[in-house]
């Protein structure tokens, strides 16, 4: 039997597992990543991690394939971080040849949310389709694409970085420091945007209630929850969203062409509400033959998307 | 030595050539396309040229390795063409085993505007570069993506359709259909569009004496040739040009992250006074780790990146 080590860097956490060829997950475990002891430290005491979990599983170290690994920053060759999005550590390290010295076995990285979306593209809801595309709807918006076995990685690291398309020109500012993107609309920051200004001139509905009149508490999830309800004001910046989620997917359809697209990530968690109001208007964007055998799909891997796409890095 | 055929199918005519391994023309000819003949006999007579072209190299038939085809419509696994652009022929047609029934040889074909991007990739202006992506700027817009020594086609024959990625939520018609496409903006249709919009309300400018008053007949090269005579008015539509052409591109940037962008095509021979509003623009639309390397170059096959396209698809 072949063994992988999937690992899945966080900010604050870092998740490990132990897989097989399957991409079946062994034994995981979850271990503070505490990045300003430094780069070499991380690496060490995630290998020695890894180790652990080989031990309670009475697995040589021998079988142990390699070592795949999600990282949050733009990943170039799967081997070089170009940076770190939230870790005090240098720029352009290579991270595989550091954590192949360490441990001895063949490394890979690559992006968190590519990572992700090679996850449910091998082992999730893509698992039967030959090209996907995984947004990452959260608080940001990322975006992984899988072609043919491939991640589309980008020449900086930096491919599937579909939140930040535009679907405004100069609009709603986000983030990132430019207008207009994908995700100042659709992530769960930007729809908790839109319901408090919404709020601000309308007081009669559902969601207002449901928050006790304070607008600035207001969550995407409070919209998803009185929209199921029924409450027309709230069903009103689902389809709003819904239409912009639509815009970006429709420009990556008529770019890439995917079998499939795949919706992770707590705002996909509205479900059917948020997938039908992207159907209805993607006719207006995308072109018919991209859309005619589409298949949308939630993503069904969760938590456990990262460590399951890591693993395949190095399968 | 290995040769190569390398056909670019047209709506009225086709360019037949045989190459060599480094995508050198040998010999080329061109001939009428005929397709109201029906598809096996245009290919018969494809095939037929293909020989003749052999014979007056005085190159054995057993030296060509295959035959490389560019079509205008989707292709499917570079062999099923789904629809044709504009012959009268069925849909779904499997044109590679047709042709390797009658020629013997190993063929492959993908759409017309993916195999210039396969020749400017392999040949051209991105023969340096990994990646690239190819804009045909001429009546319409199409495109062609490269990653890695393969073009992404698309499950359904639609990769690389940029022209029909949106610069603006239910903006201008296209002939399309939809709204708000990048080729309703920046195709040479568009910009003729644009201008005589612009003409309708303003006629003191070098553009309008060009064209002798006659509003309906301003083409994108007139405002192109105005606006390198210096004259303000034409040089504002190229500026609104390069900026559409910026967001398009941008969203490009954003969701591949390819190592270069390379323009060919009618409205491309615009040259610096487009290229330098681009850049300008670009900046406002793509995230900046995406744009510190990027190559922007104008394509440098002509009319002959279609047959080395195509015989680059069997080398």
């Amino acid at each position: 039997m072949r063994y992988f080590a999937g690992i899945d860097i966080g900010g604050t956490n870092s998740k490990i597992g132990i897989l097989n060829e399957e991409g079946d997950i062994l034994k995981s475990t979850s271990i503070k990543t505490l990045s300003m002891e430094g780069v070499d430290i991380t690496l060490e005491r995630i290998w020695g991690t890894v180790k652990e979990l080989l031990n309670s599983l009475e697995i040589e170290e021998d079988s142990l394939e390699g070592i795949g690994m999600g990282i949050p920053g733009p990943v170039i060759d799967q081997k070089i971080v170009a940076f770190f999005a939230n870790f005090p550590w240098e720029r352009n390290i290579n991270i595989a040849e550091k954590m192949e010295k360490i441990s001895g076995k063949k490394t890979k990285l690559d992006n968190d949310v590519n990572v992700i979306a090679l996850g449910e593209a091998n082992y999730g809801a893509g698992k039967n389709m030959k090209s996907s595309v995984t947004l990452a709807l959260g608080t940001g918006i990322g975006g992984g694409i899988y072609i043919d076995g491939t991640l589309i990685s980008g020449a900086n690291g930096a491919g599937g970085e579909i939140g930040h398309s535009k679907v405004e020109k100069n609009g709603k500012l986000c983030g990132c420091g430019q207008k207009g993107c994908l995700e100042a609309y659709c992530s769960a920051t930007g729809i908790a945007r839109e319901a408090m200004s919404r709020l601000m001139i309308n007081k009669s509905n559902m969601l207002y209630e449901k928050i006790g009149g304070d607008i600035s508490k207001v969550e995407a999830r409070d919209v998803f929850d009185c929209a199921k309800a029924g409450d027309k004001f709230s069903l009103d910046i689902v389809d709003y969203v819904g239409d912009y989620l639509a815009l970006g997917i429709g420009n990556v359809l008529n770019i890439i062409n995917p079998q499939g697209i795949i919706l992770a990530g707590g705002v996909a968690l509205a479900g059917d509400i948020l997938i039908e109001s992207i159907k209805r208007h993607l006719r207006a964007y995308a072109l018919g033959v991209t859309i005619d055998d589409l298949e949308i799909h939630l993503g069904v891997l969760g938590n456990n998307a990262g460590i399951k796409g890591a693993s395949a890095l190095v399968k």
